[in-house]
This record gives C-alpha cells, sequence and structure tokens, in this order.
C-alpha cells in the first residue's frame, strides 16, 4: 500500500481558530481529516505533520525516504526563506509537491518567490483546503505513473 | 448545466507531434478529449479553444462572460509577458484558472513570473496533462461553492 | 479639411457594459460618439479604430501616413509592452498623442512605464473620457501649429 | 464662483527670457495672462503662484484648503524628488492636476518617474503652454461634476 | 490586570556576559528585572522568554493570543530573515512593539529591513536596554486605548 | 536646566485640522503641549519649532550646537529624500532622535528608508503622538547618561 | 532541392517607403529581390513572409517543420518582447538565424536584449540589406554541413 | 572686468567652527577671504553666496545670468538630490564648475553621484580649500577661452 | 590541550547514505572518524555537531566560548540564510573557519553568498572531506599564532 | 588593394589544439589560412594578429589608421570587459566588425552584454569559422560602398 | 627636489593626431611639454608615462615608491575596469589625484564610476589640457603640507 | 614526479616590502620558499610565476597543459574582473585552486564576486601565507585520486 506524508508548516496550527473571516472555519484538524478520508476512498497511507521548526520539516524530511512515496508540503512562511527544506528534498530524492491554501502569486512580491519550487514536481496554490487534495490527486498520478 | 472554457495559448498546438522526448506523445486533442470526459463525467460543458494570437484570447476571454462559470488557461508564453490577458481576465470577472504543463518555477528565471497569476484563482503548474485536470476539479470546487 | 484617428487598444471594447462601478456606464460607443461630435463642432474628421490585437494596431498605424494628420492613441495593456506600437508611430512620423481612461501613475508600478510615450508627443492620463477630448484639443492645436 | 490655483515649479520664472531656441519666447507672465484669460471666458477665478522653494510650495499647498476647487500644478524639478509636495497635496485633498511643458517620459530616465502623480487625479504633458490649458480644461471637468 | 509578554530572540542569551566593550555589562537578566520593575510599578504582568529557534518564537507567539495584551519583542536577527515569525503576529492579532538595543539603521544594509516591521505597531531602536522600557510604555498606552 | 529642541518637518503643520479620521483630531499644538508639560515634570526645557522649508530645518539645527542638549525630530516628508538635515546633524554633533507619528516601515517602500537615521541615536515610529513623548524619554536618559 | 523561409517582423513593411533618410530607399520588396536571386545562384528555394502579428509568425514557424531546412528570421521589435516566437522556434527544432538590419547592441538598452538569441544558431546585425545575405549564407554553411 | 560668483551650499555655513579634527580650522569666512585674494591677483571680481536653502541656491543662480562670466559652486549635501540646482544651471547657460573640500567619490555610495555634473564643464573634489582655487583657476582658463 | 568544534549543518546527516553517484560514499561518521584521527596526530581534541536546526546551532555555538580554541562550520543551506548563526559567531569571539564539501561559488548564484563569511576567519570551499581536513590545518596554525 | 585586419583575442591561440569536442578540429592557423584564400578570392589583403594582452589589442588598433580599410575583430573575453578597446576603435574611426566563433547571446548572462558593440559596425556570432568569413564578406561590402 | 610621475593611461597616445575636432590638436607631447614646464616654474621634478597596457602601469606604480612624492594618473579606460591599478596604489602609499581630460559624470553612465577614486586623494575632469595642470597645482600643496 | 604551478596575480611582487602592519613581513619570496620546501617534502616540482599583466597570466595558463598536475592561482585584483584568466582555466582543463591572502568575503563588495571561482576546483581564503599551503594540499589530494 502507497504512502503519502503531508507537511504542514509554520503557523497552520493556527488555523482556523483565528482569523475565520480570512481563512474561513476550516482547522488544520479538518485538513488532515479530509486528506485522511481522500486517503481511505484511494487506498493510499496518508500521514501528517506540523511543525513550525525549519529544522524539525528538515529532520521529518530526511526520514522519510523508505517509508513514502510521495510528499505533499505547504512550506508556508518558510517557502520563501529556507534553503535548508530545498536541500533536504533534493537529498531525499522522493517526488515532492508544494501547495498553498492562498495563491502566493497575487500577494505580497516577496511571496512569490518559492525556493523550494525548483527541486519539487509541481506546485498547486489558491484554492484553500481544496489545494492540498489536489496535491494529493497529484500525488496519486505519480504514484501510477512508477 | 455549468460550462466551462478551456484556453490554450502559443505553442501548444505543436505539443505532442513534435518533441516527444521532452512532452511525450500526448497531443492537444488527446488533452481536449480528456477534458471533455471529464466534463461528461461531472455533467460540466466543456469548450476548448487554442491560438498563438494573443490578441484572439483576449477575444475570447472578453466574450466568455455571460456563457461561462470558469475559465481555465493556460497562457503559455503569453504568461510572461501579456498585460492585455491579465486585464481581459480582470474585466470579464469569471473565476480563472492558471495551469501549466511543466514546473514553470523550476525553468528559466523569465518563467517564473506570471503577469496572469494576480488576477487567478490560483496556479497549478508541473503536472503534464494532469494539471488540466486537476484545474477543472478546482473550477468544479468554485462553481459548487456559489 | 483635417483628420483624426483614434485607436483604441485591447479590451476597450469591453468598456461600460461591465464593471460599472468601475469605470462607470460610458461604454465605447459614447467615447466614440462625443469624439466626433467634438470632431463636428471643430470641422475635423475623426475615425475611430479599436482592436485587441497588437498586429491590427500596427498595421493601422502603419497605413494612417497619407490619411491622418495626427494619430490619439489609448494602447491600453500594450502601453507597457509593445515595442511594435512605438516602432510603427515612429516609422510613420504623424504626430502621436497617448491618452489613458485612469491616471497609470497612480496604479501597478508596471503600469506607470510606457514604451511608447518617448515617441509620443505628449501623454494625458485620469480624466476618464474626458482624456479623449483633451487628446483631441491637443492634436487640434498641432494641426494649427502647422 | 468657482477658483483654480496654477503652481509653477523651480526655474520657471526663467522661462521665455532664455533658451527661446528651447523653450520659444513665451513666458511664465504669458501662461499666467492665457490661463486668466481662459478663466475669464468660464468664469473661473483663476490665481497664480511660482516659487523655486520647495517649502514654500509646501506652505501654499497647505494653506489652499478653503479657497481653492482645484489645483493645477507643474512641479518642474521638485516633481522627481519632493516627498513633500506629494504629502501636502495628499493632506489637503483638493483635486490636484499635474501639468508639464515637455514630455518628461521622453527625457532622460530620471525625469520618467513622478512622485507627485500618485496622488494627482491626472498627468498631461509634451504639450508646451497649451499642457496648462488642457490642465484647467480638465478641473473644470472635475469642477462640473460636483 | 494587563499581561505583556516580552519575547529576546537569538543571541541576546550571551548579552552582558560578552563584549562588554560594545554592550556594557547590563544582561539578559538585568533586562528582565528591570521590565518586571517596571510592571509592578504601572500594575502589568510582565512575562519574558528568550530562544535562538526561530520555530520556538512562532510557537510562542501562537499560544500567546488569549494570555496577553501587547507583545513586546526584540526579533534580534530574525529580524531580517523571518518570514515564520511576521505571519505569527499577523496570525493572531495581538498588537506587537518591536524593539532593538542597537539603532538598526545605522548598522549594515541588511540591517534595516524588517520583515516584521509591517505587521507591528511600532518599532523603537537605538536606545540599548532603555528601547525596551520605551517599548513597554507604548504597550501601556496602546492598552489605555482600549 | 537641560534643553530639548523639538523640530516637526513639513506639513505636520496641518496635522489634526484634517484629515481627523486618519490622524484624530490632534494637531501640532497639542503635542507641543504635551512636550511641554513633559519637559515641567522633568525639569527639562522644550523648544519647537516646525518648517516646511529643508533649509529652514538645517539653519535651525545649526544654530543648535551651543543651546540644546539633545534634538527629537520628525523630518516627515524630509525623512526620505534630504541629505542636508543629515549632514547638518552630523556637523553639529548633538544627541538626535528621530520620531514619526506612523509605522513608516508598515508603509510604502520609499517610506522605509531613512537618510536621517545612520546619523542619528535611534528611531520611534508608530505610536502617534506617544511617539514624541517616547522621543523625550529617550533623550532624558541621554541627559542622565552623561 | 533545399529551402530556406525567410521571416520578416512588424513594420518591415513600410520599409524603404518612408524615412529614406534613415534606411535608405530599400524597400522590403528589394530585399526579398536580393534573397531570391542569391536563392537562384546557390540553388536554394527561397520562400518570404512578412507580418505585424505575433501569432502569425507563431503560426508560420509552426507550420515550417517539414518543408524547410533553415529559417532566417528579423523578429524586429519582437525580437525584444516576444517568447512566443522563442518557444516557436525551440518546439520545431529546425536551425534559426537571427537578423537585423542595424546594430541593435549600439540602440537604447532595451533593444540589446534578445529573447529569441538563446534558441538561434547565431546572431547577424549592423550590415543592413546584407544581413540577410549574411544569414543566408550562414544558412548556407548549415545545410552543407548536414 | 570678469566676475565670478561661488556659491556655498547647505550646512558649509558650520565649517571651521565645528569638527576642527575633521575639517581643520578653516571656516568659511577663510575661503571667501583666499578667493576674493585670489580675485584680486587676477583681477576678477569674485562674489560669494552661502545659503542651507536649495530655493535661495536656484534664485541665485537664476539672477546669475549678465552679471557673471563663470559660476564655481559647492553644491554640498544638494549635489545627490537637487534636480532643482542642475535644472538653474542648465537654464542659463553660465560655464559653471563644480568643486567639493572631499573626495565625494570616496565617501558613501550616494555622495558618489552628482545631479549637477552632467551640465558642469568640471568637477574638483578632494583638496580641502585648495578645491576652490584650483576651480577659480579653472574658470579663469575658461575666461581666457572666449 | 587545545580543543576544537566542528559544526555541521542542515542535511548533512543524510551525507553518504543517499545519491552516492554525487557525493560518493563518504558519510558524516568517515568525516567525524577521519577529523578525530587528524587530531589525534596533532594532539587535538575535536568535537563534532550536527543539526538541522539554526537555533541548535546558535545554542552551540553559543556555549562554545570557553571550551573550544577554533570552530570549524560547515553552515550548509544555512550559509546562505541565517544571520543568526553570523551574530552568534561575532557575538563570542571564537576564531571560526567556514568549509564547504562542493564549490558554492561554482553552483547556483544564492549560493555564492554567505552571510557567515564576513565574520569568518576565512573559507574552504570545494575539496570534499578535504575541506574538513584543510580547515583543521588552518585552525592549528591560528592555534599555534596565538 | 584594400587591406584588412584579422584581430584574435585572449585564448584563441588555444584552439583546435584542445577541447576538440567543443570547438572541433579547426585551430587559428585554419582561420587564418581560410581567411587568406579569402582574401586572395576578393583581392583583399589579410594581416592577422592575436594576443592574450588588452594592451597589445589596443596597441595595434592604434597603429592600424593608416594601413587598413576594415578591422574584423573578435575580442573573446575581452569582449565583455574591456573599455579601452572600445575606445581605442573609437579613436581610430576605421570600420569595425565584432565576430564571435559562438553565439554569445545563448551563453552565460555576462557573455551577452559587449562593451566593443556600441562602437562597431555590427555583430556576427555563431558560426564558428564562418562567422570570420562572414565578417570578412561584410567588410567586403563597407568597402565596395565608398 | 620633489619629484611628479604623471601616468598616461589607454589610447591617450592617439590623442591629438587623430580626432582633431574633438579633442583639438593638442596631443601627448604637449601636454608633457607643458608639464615639464610647470615642473620647471615650481622647481619640481617631473616624469611621465604613457602604456596602453594595464600591467605596465601597475609595473611602474609599484615602482614608484622611493622616487616620486605624488602621482598624477589619467587612467583613461582603466578607470572604470582596473582594480589592479587601484590596488597598486593602496599597496605603495604614494599621495594619488585622478585627472581626466573630459568631465567623465557627464558622459555614459559606466564612465560616472571610478574604481581609482576611493584610493586617490581627489579627482579633477572637464577642463582637458588643464586638468592636469590643476592635477601639478594640488599635488604642489599636498607637498607643501609635508 | 608530479608538477604544480603557483600563480601570483598582480601586486603581489609589492608583498612585504610594504604595508607591513597589513600584510606582515611576509613577502613573494618566502611564500615561493615555503612553497618549494612543501615540494620537497610531498616530492612535488613547484614552479612559481608572478606578473602584473592579465595577457602574461594567460600566456602561462594557456602554456601549462601538459607540464603542471595542478594550478594553485592567486588571482589577486584580476579575480572580480578577468574573464580571459577565467576562459584559459577552462580551455585547458588542468585542476585549477584558487587562493587569497585574505578573506574576500570580508572585504569590499566588489570583492566578493570571483569570475575565476566557477572554472576551479575550489577556493581558499583567509590564512595569509597558509592560503597557499593548503591549496597545495588540496592539490596533492587532487594529484592522488588520478
Amino acid at each position: 500500500m502507497s504512502k503519502i506524508l503531508i507537511i504542514h508548516g509554520p503557523n497552520l496550527n493556527l488555523l482556523g481558530e483565528r482569523e475565520p473571516d480570512v481563512y474561513g472555519t476550516v482547522n488544520l484538524e479538518n485538513i488532515n481529516q479530509q486528506a485522511i478520508e481522500w486517503g481511505n476512498t484511494h487506498s493510499i497511507d496518508i500521514d501528517t505533520f506540523q511543525s513550525n521548526h525549519e529544522g524539525e520539516i528538515v529532520d521529518q524530511i530526511g526520514k522519510a525516504k523508505d517509508t513514502y512515496d510521495v510528499i505533499v508540503i505547504n512550506p508556508a512562511a518558510y517557502t520563501h526563506t529556507s534553503v535548508a527544506i530545498r536541500d533536504a528534498i533534493s537529498a531525499i530524492g522522493i517526488p515532492t509537491i508544494e501547495v498553498h491554501l492562498s495563491n502566493i502569486h497575487a500577494r505580497e512580491e516577496f511571496r512569490h518567490v518559492s525556493t523550494v519550487a525548483p527541486v519539487s514536481r509541481g506546485q498547486i496554490c489558491g484554492f484553500g483546503i481544496k489545494s492540498y487534495i489536489l496535491g494529493l490527486e497529484a500525488a496519486l498520478s505519480i504514484i501510477n505513473e512508477k
């Protein structure tokens, strides 16, 4: 049975509890539940991980090698600053898909650049919680290609 | 019955016939067929349009207003140079989703910037023909939100 | 009898029908009518032309040489990207006046730069439909100078 | 009776007396006379003010609030360097129109940028003395809109 | 009773013990003591937190929501690189005041830019330990405004 | 008895009379009164000076040498453009504190840079009228250090 | 018999009829005649195509695949703005030679950059009509290499 | 008898009285005396003018036309920011020589650029009071050339 | 007996286990063993530390003061982004040598800049595991200089 | 009889002997022989000169004045760095043609800019040894124009 | 008896013989004669040196140490590109004065920057042959200061 | 017996004789002696070469091919400006190691960039004469790898 790891970057633990007018009432747990349900439907094992620590995300990616088929990552704020996460993805060689809740290309200019994008398979942004589900669909098609 | 317009930008008419080592043997017709099949499955009317002319794409978007619920567009080379397509999308106000076959953020630096992105709902890139199908899925969730 | 050609760039065909809250209910026909009325008052022949196609605008300017005394152009989105329209104006040598409905210098930074301005006599922007009438007044004073 | 204040920036006092080959023999007095005549024709009170001092122009704008309906300003050299004039215009909230004798967008690159433009209604440049008259026409249409 | 959280960024734990010629003999404990004394005088509860870990600072801000009225933060080196701390401040919505011991605008150019400043109420820098006390004074006036 | 000079830059004379929705109903006189009251409480002589003229501010700083212990300056618009004020501060060598009503680092990008900051002791911004009082507190601690 | 396609970009249709002082009295027909004569001499079939429309040039390149051995292109104004023409050349894989009448590297700075150059075999500029003939000579040596 | 006007920019009135360790004990009066002595020796009338006000310097240059043969100017801080002084020099057409006490090209990067230089005959910097005397020598050779 | 601390930055824990075609089969343990052997030969105590966490590296440097004579650091991905590690090195004042396995100046442009270099004694890059040994040799000569 | 000087810049002496996989087995002697043969065919005297020394190339150009009708130069690495060669070409006023073996516009970005191009008649690049022959053909047409 | 070395950079050997309309009929010999005459008048030994070779100029400066009191250098084209000449001046520590015939700050932008200026005492430019004489006068005052 | 060529760039001939406070009393001869001694110890033949001439260094590298196993080069000032040295290294294909006495990344910003680095095996800087010895050690390990 294939396995996908979903990594949530910094501040995503705050989702839904705060700023409901901006992000709606969806919280991280909802995203994870929907992802796991999607996994059940498609017979894929879904693990999820959230951290505000760049180093913990790097640790987690480093340990992913022999366990996961695809990583779906929302690096959040680290998207724009972390070379370490980029190098981790590059080092382990597992296909990685970058997702974002908001359309980062329509926000402040510094959010248009992703250090992670050049080592990812692709990027999906702007569709809220649906960005994750589309990321999982993309992951599935990569798994099926093998 | 909801309607989605798929717009293919310049040189996508050459897809599949040439450079099979790069883009595989999938051609534009295949993409359109898969999109229409997806439409049949989800009871959505799919129209497709390809042009190498920036002006024709602007014309087409201008006429889309009362006919389509969502536009899925792969602006190809015009992604990086066209303010006119951006303004057309902005003028008609139909939700628009930007898709790309390749991961534009992993290619030459001038391809990282999209003039269209700030007026789109979101961007999906890097998954080949699957980018279009994911774009349609995103479109469907926008239609269902209404 | 002197003749002035008014050229409207991309998406100006959409004016008035859409986004009435932004641009008011004035549409392209209204602008053209006001321009022609102005022409009648001042005994100037006014022709108007709109296209979403950069190439058609270039064609039109190329054919303007022996027919028109002045060109009044709102290049819209092509203001910021078209070297071809600039070169066409430069090639035919007819005095050309650049007009804009909105104050382009108060909008996004990429709209502050006009490739067409260095080959135009002057620029008028920010006064809505009145920008065109002021452009015609400026044209008239150029005609009278001859 | 409506009132318009015309502000002339630095070195415009030298106009006409010098460099007649460049700027013609028109001098500041001529511009002011033509402006006042235009005012008489349209029943608008015109006041004029020239200073080489950034601070005096800021003073003058600050005092304009309850006296004038529109300001027509040619900030000349201060166009490209003065944040203080920009902030003054922004603070008093009177509609302001920026005019220039020459086409600043066709001159040295540092003259293409106006710090004042983002807080003005619009910009008119390149038509010599006629730029002022067009500025007054634009002012009139703003007065009539109220 | 109102509560203020003081966050000290990386390397501030080294303060005073080292480089006494540069920073004097004041150490982090002294700052915290002075802050707490100030709190006693003004009947404000002061909590302090220091970490060299960006992620721990993000964690701490995320947990601050219902506990603190104002945050006073010296992000130190993370001032110039951390989008994650910026997003955390932005997410919780507690008024935040940025303080620095040295005048960052008089140091190396890369220290002039603060990623945190656009989401803070204000910035105080250059007054050594006094920067913190002024930050607390500013915090008090924000509390009193409510 | 120690003396502090407060210098207010361009357009601050307009404060309070206009745009009450933005800056509240506080005007320059209120700021000066609060500053003088603060001076009375702390036995410091406070002089205040406002000018819209860069040259007058330079004059004033040049004359401050033997009279004042500290200068508190809000250079307003000249913050971002004046090398002359910077050089004046640098020439006289009196400790100078830069204050701003608004958080300049959260506004337009050109307001993030202060030519005056590298020759000031520190910068305080974003706390409205309180910025001045905090500036005076900082000045007091500098006086006490001597 | 080998075949070469010559593509002339925007405004080259105006050549010779206008601005004889700049470009001489040579017009597009003369260039085409000289090219065809050269073709007769070297037993090469020469086709020529001119368009002011970026899209038509892209169309033409897309159709060139099985018909032509080499393309000689003067992209004129599109040299500096068109990613679409670049991608078309790249897609069909026919050796392409970029020619210019004037020395683009000695003109305005924006004309120094060619988006087409990185996908061309080489660039020849600055020799007027002779640039085309040299381009054909270069084409011939590419044909002979095969 | 020929006449030369020496203009001293902002803060030069402070010279010598302050910072004797940096600029020596030479003050503005010394410079003027040495200049006038030089004038006596060479039978040239020397007038001197100092102002901290950009506008006053512009006024002074505007009035110089029929009175002076050459202007020697040390624009000090306005060297790097004033377009108005540049335009004044350009408008009156009197040969102008730019001098600086210090070597501006060896100081902070923003001091390397002079807005005045492109309209001056030449620039002399780095020789203290001697820069003025060399400027007068250069002026003399320009007067002798006529 | 002198002591040297070797710090390995993020992802170096993955070395050797993965991408053997790129980095060979050398892993972190091998590097540490070689370093310790080198230490034995030269009678230097070698401690090693690896972390993916910027904060832990900052912690470690902060604690190094009284224990180590020299630090040899390969900051890996944090080389290009970490001001915190730079400030830590700067704060403790222990001579620090920066090493890299690969030649960072021959890789992507963002890897050419090291925030750590300006506070290090020197930089050695491009020699694989040998970079560390050369770093230790350099450390030894610094120890011997004392 | 007309004379053409061919100048080969640095490292072209190494051509052909090394890196045959990149540049083929053609060496500098071959180029010179082909050039001289071309000269014999067209009754033009060809002199050739190679140097790795910028100064020697400048010397050679300086001495070319009364001897040569045209210079054909491949400045190689000095293309991108030498203002001295540019000034030499500009000083002697002999028509100069710039040639390159490779397409410099398709290589590293720093090779896209030529300091020599603005003072040359034209540029030919990308056709290997043929670039020189095309340069000679261009030279011939310049000689014939006289 | 004091000694001054005058160094002339590349292409100055061509002066006067060519382009008399630009530089007049003055040639290098004239400059050297005038300089030597000046030396005779002021009892200063003048040596002169010209080279088109950056390396020879570096050699010459390196040998100047114990022989010359001041160097007057016109680095010509190497002004804008040579770090080697800068380092040579810096290494020998002899006071060096930079002169230019033309006003380099009024020419192409790349000529505004001098790599040599930061290690020179001062810069004199724009006065033709007089620039050298003024440079010698400046040198004399440096000699007299000792 | 293996052979290494050490190349010293411009101004290194001045080392030690001058500025002993900066570079110590070590001179070029000392470096060469230490290098040769190192060579004796490791049975490697060491040749050394110094030149202030970019062209001579390029000549020397070009002749190194069949004689040397490794080049150790300190390009000094040419590090930052020479494309010719870069191309020479690239052309001959001998492994090359870049060394610097000082830490170039801690000096002026223009010294942070090395044109030579991308074609070198690695870079060692900041350790004075020891940089050369470390460079030789690195060379040895490259020789041993073969």
